[in-house]
């Protein structure tokens, strides 16, 4: 499919307005070995001699590309089979995409090309693009270099290809996914990742087409070469009901990204953010997280400090010794310091000049011109040649952005034409992602296993039980089922205790009004009776103090098992500040989730000395859990921190 | 200096590359009036009569643009006095911007200006264009129009002039403030609001040279067009040291963000945004924040509505009778639904017929081109203008994304090339901001003032007093100095109570270990033991329960008194989800500020019934009680909320 010797073009047609006669004359203008066009009515299509079918064309095919009406298309697949055809490209659409009927033939086609052993590419694909063809219905002409594009749609294939066309981009491959009846993501990732000519690869998805797969095989792909991936349905919510709060929280897109940081891939969420990271992928400036910002405008160097501390890059601090030497050849009216504003009458000598004194801080030297009529974007362009190497990032503003743009292309400087993009492509180019490859071998507990055997939900005191089970602490408790049993229980726990109605199935107990806290020992009986009304079994806890926290499973439908965590009570549900990650995850990742949601800086603050590492360890005990048990869902909420350990106070588990 | 008659440029060079130079030719490309340049060397500048200073010119001159070495500004200021000009420019830098001695020039060219009875702009100020004249140092080439610049950066105003080129984009007026040292930006708001070319002004302020001026012009300013506002220095913090967490939260900028709320601007984050707001802003197309979008790719599709979705834009469900007629006109491979996907074969017929079906429909058209071979987005774009005043916002992607943008623009229909630009504009324009004028007459309680008479900090009970003066409730609570009366107190409020260290100035007790909760009635003489080691006063309070929120009151250096709310507890130092508003607020505003920190959500989740109105009367009091008694910084946390109402628990205020 990558680099075949001969094509044939199904449904080529000879009317310059189809999708098969732009995909023959794109292969005409790139391909170098045989192309064969098949249609059944004509003799010639594009001066080439045409071919009633497959079968009848007297050479080997290594591709065939189809385009033919939806209703004839497992004919052709048929036809190849026979023909011995080694891949295809199905560019025609209707199929999975527009509901039951489609899914069905797309079915069918999947078994014939299987049997007959041929790989295929879609249905419902623009094409493919590889150094040696075009065979897509997108403009033919492209840039040669080193970025690789994997896109689940056509028409953002077509946007990449332009964009890439109008900003002097090389592309090596393009590759449509379509459907993926066959063909999967993470295997073009994976051959890509192997392909020399290949710098960088740009992943749109709009799914994954096998979350177990992807999760196995693109780790290896990123440890090769950076692999930078954008989501579309990003707000689109599975329809399904959930019983948990991890249900409602774990949207597909929060799992995704959590599975592209476990592949170590780099996660972008804006489509401009995602072009524009790709200058400084195929630049070989060397480029840090700590910015000096250089300028000939005050405004634009306050906007673009900003913005560096906004996306959590770092001002660099001049030292004494370059800013004395900045004084000499700085205005009275330019004050040596970071950003530097060389002031509006900054010709293209005192960018050269301050240039040379900086030029050798180990820093990201982020130079900002805007055109004024007393210095042009394109004169400083053409200073900054002399600093190639140098750590060296363009932002070129005003009436000659774009020519200067192209004189730093030219050289491999990259550059921008707002401070904005910029940062932005700095601080996903300065991520350091981490590959964590995931072992999912269930090795569950004995005890754990007899205990949730058979059953749809855990009752909240075996829930609890579980939970000693896997090592993780709960408040002491017990269960009472008569007034005296509770006076009993409550008296072994010590005061206040909390008394809670204890329910078959997972419930917002609170919102039942069945939850009492400070209870004291002589209050406990009346709150029996009043609790028994709804529940004669009544659960009785120990009440702790400390940080409210939150930790849930799910088990995603594509990538399957992996952990939530955040704060608790009624934050989790408001502010909705967690952290993901698919499981079974380890002691440094269930650190970063905390910080991603911020409950680390809550157990942190205040000089507090509440145990991270308990909770920690709760992270990493969930993680297993949930795996060796299957759990469709569960949370623990709230998960009390202190100064003693974390301790899981209410917990609801579906399998 | 808006519309003068007759304009002298002191210090009009003859060398091409300098900036007196430039302006003069600007003038000769622009001005209509008579043009005196002066130099105390030439002849002639640019074949103009030269003088050799303001005096020698024969004529009247109504306005002087003054570009000389900073050490002749005050001479040159003084013979525009003799000379009796009426208005100035100072192009000059080196003034207040680069410290003390440039700030004792300002003053004196201040004090000069003013004794002549002279307005000027700057100094450091690139300059001015108005419909008459271009008296900046920027190119001259300018398309005229409707939006007036208002910026506080050269650099930025010559990036905004240039992209407003290149966009096609008609100005009306750019003023350049400089260092403000006479003319305000308060007053060319004013200015422009009632000038009748202008039909929006944008705004680009580092600060703001007197807030309440500020608050008090700008509201009539807004009432009569748009006026959008972006900030530079988001991040810088005063250095101040804060004795409040309100005062460490109460960054300038989002005072600055509040400020501009109060007076019904718009505020935008990103400069890319605040240009890209222009479009929608020059054209009349009817946009409202219902979107349809209508693609050729399926992938622009699902990207766009994410973006819709994230920025709080609804999508439009189509009615049954437009799903119908669209059936009839889209293909198999296409379903009638939203986004609307013509689908990649789709030429510019499928695009027209679909529009005619829901031309009608009370919603933002996005029509999303990709090109194609089988379609342009000039063609497409040539399709729209048939249905100018539908609602149509376009956006063009793909290679001829820039003549499809210009065929549009001369029909006034908003075309942007990237989705999310699209969106976070028309968010932008659908946002209908309500002007609040402040009224700050302090009118205090006789009994709060001898309260706090001569204090520079209340005491923590003192604090409490006070919030009962101004009728915001507090727990139950007392003073006690020892064991007995600890006792005693402690039996009069009810088990449990907290007891807490009594402080003279505002600490962090909980850091103290000076707080200990639920404190028993055996346990209240041992607890008054413990804590009578650090301070022999303890304040004893009622124990409540409830949702643990943040309001507290600063006095900005620029806006004077705002009032802030957020969660409680460490939740407000950690998440920063907190609401500003300018002093003093009224129920609407504290709502609003309420729903902007979550804290509204927080109130209303779980069916809870927490008193929201109790809240909002504590925010309205304490917005009153520090403009009453002109408070420096003063903060209430927690402030518990719960079903019986708002009651300030912790209370510290500094003077």
């Amino acid at each position: 499919m990558f680099r075949p010797s001969s094509i044939a073009v199904v449904g080529a047609s000879r009317n310059r307005e189809k999708i098969g006669n732009i995909i023959t004359r794109n292969l005409l203008a790139t391909f170098r070995g045989k192309i064969y066009p098949v249609n059944n009515k004509a003799e010639k299509v594009e001066n080439l001699q045409a071919y009633k079918s497959l079968k009848e064309i007297p050479g080997d095919v290594d591709l065939a590309i189809i385009s033919v009406p939806r209703e004839y298309v497992v004919q052709v697949m048929e036809d190849a089979v026979e023909k011995q055809v080694k891949a295809a490209i199905v560019i025609t659409a209707g199929f999975k995409e527009i509901g039951e009927e489609g899914a069905k033939l797309e079915e069918q086609l999947v078994s014939v090309a299987k049997k007959g052993g041929i790989r295929f590419l879609g249905p419902n694909t623009m094409g493919l693009i590889s150094p040696d063809y075009n065979g897509t219905f997108a403009y033919a002409n492209i840039t040669r270099g080193n970025i690789a594009l994997v896109v689940q749609s056509g028409g953002i294939g077509a946007y990449m290809l332009d964009w890439a066309q109008r900003t002097r981009t090389g592309i090596s491959f393009l590759v449509s996914m379509g459907n993926q009846a066959d063909v999967k993501e993470y295997e073009v990732i994976e051959y890509l990742s192997r392909d020399p000519e290949t710098r960088a690869i740009f992943v749109y998805l709009e799914g994954v087409s096998d979350g177990e797969k992807f999760l196995d095989v693109v780790p290896e792909a990123t440890q090769r070469k950076p692999v930078i991936f954008i989501k579309g349905g990003a707000t689109s919510k599975g329809a399904e009901a959930v019983k948990t709060h991890t249900g409602s929280l774990a949207g597909s897109y929060e799992v995704f990204r959590a599975a592209i940081r476990t592949v170590g891939g780099i996660f972008v969420e804006d489509l401009g953010d995602f072009l524009n990271l790709s200058r400084l992928v195929t630049s070989s400036e060397p480029i840090n997280e700590d910015i000096l910002v250089i300028t000939n405008s005050g405004g634009h160097g306050v906007l673009t400090s900003d913005a560096i501390v906004r996306n959590n890059l770092n001002m660099v601090e001049l030292p004494e010794r370059i800013k004395d030497e900045l004084r000499k050849v700085l205005p009275p009216t330019s004050l040596p310091k970071n950003p530097l504003d060389l002031s509006g009458d900054a010709g293209r000598d005192r960018y050269m000049e301050a240039l040379k004194i900086v030029q050798d801080l180990d820093c990201t030297k982020l130079v900002i011109v805007q055109s004024l009529p007393v210095v042009s974007d394109s004169e400083v362009a053409k200073v900054l040649l002399n600093f190639k190497g140098k750590g060296i990032v363009a932002v070129t503003m005003g009436v000659d952005e774009d020519s200067a743009m192209r004189i730093l292309e030219s050289a491999s400087i990259p550059a921008f034409n707002m401070p904005e993009s910029a940062i932005r492509a700095i601080r996903y180019f300065t991520t350091k992602p981490v590959v964590r490859k995931k072992i999912r071998v269930a090795q569950p507990i004995n005890s754990a296993l007899e205990l949730v055997k058979g059953k749809q939900y855990l009752r909240d005191y075996e829930a609890l039980q579980l939970m000693e089970i896997y090592g993780i602490r709960t408040p002491k408790w017990g269960i009472a089922q008569s007034e005296e049993e509770a006076q009993r229980v409550a008296d072994n726990i010590g005061y206040p205790v909390v008394m809670k109605i204890s329910t078959d199935t997972p419930v917002h107990k609170t919102e039942m009004k069945g939850v009492v806290m400070n209870v004291e020992k002589e209050q406990v009986k009346q709150v029996y009776k009043e609790l028994s009304k709804i529940t004669k079994r009544v659960l009785i806890q120990e009440q702790l103090t400390g940080l409210e926290t939150f930790v849930g499973g799910i088990k995603d439908p594509v990538f399957g098992h992996s952990v939530v965590v955040g704060s608790g009570g009624i934050y989790v549900e408001v502010l909705k500040n967690v952290g993901h990650a698919i499981a079974p995850v380890y002691e440094d990742e269930a650190l970063e989730i905390l910080k991603e949601s911020k409950v680390h800086d809550m157990l942190t603050a205040r000089k507090r000395n509440y145990d991270e590492g308990s909770l920690i360890r709760t992270i990493v005990s969930v993680s297993r859990l949930i795996v060796d048990l299957n759990v469709k869902e569960m949370d623990i909420n709230p998960l009390i921190v202190n100064e003693k350990g974390a301790f899981a106070v209410d917990v609801r588990i579906v399998f």
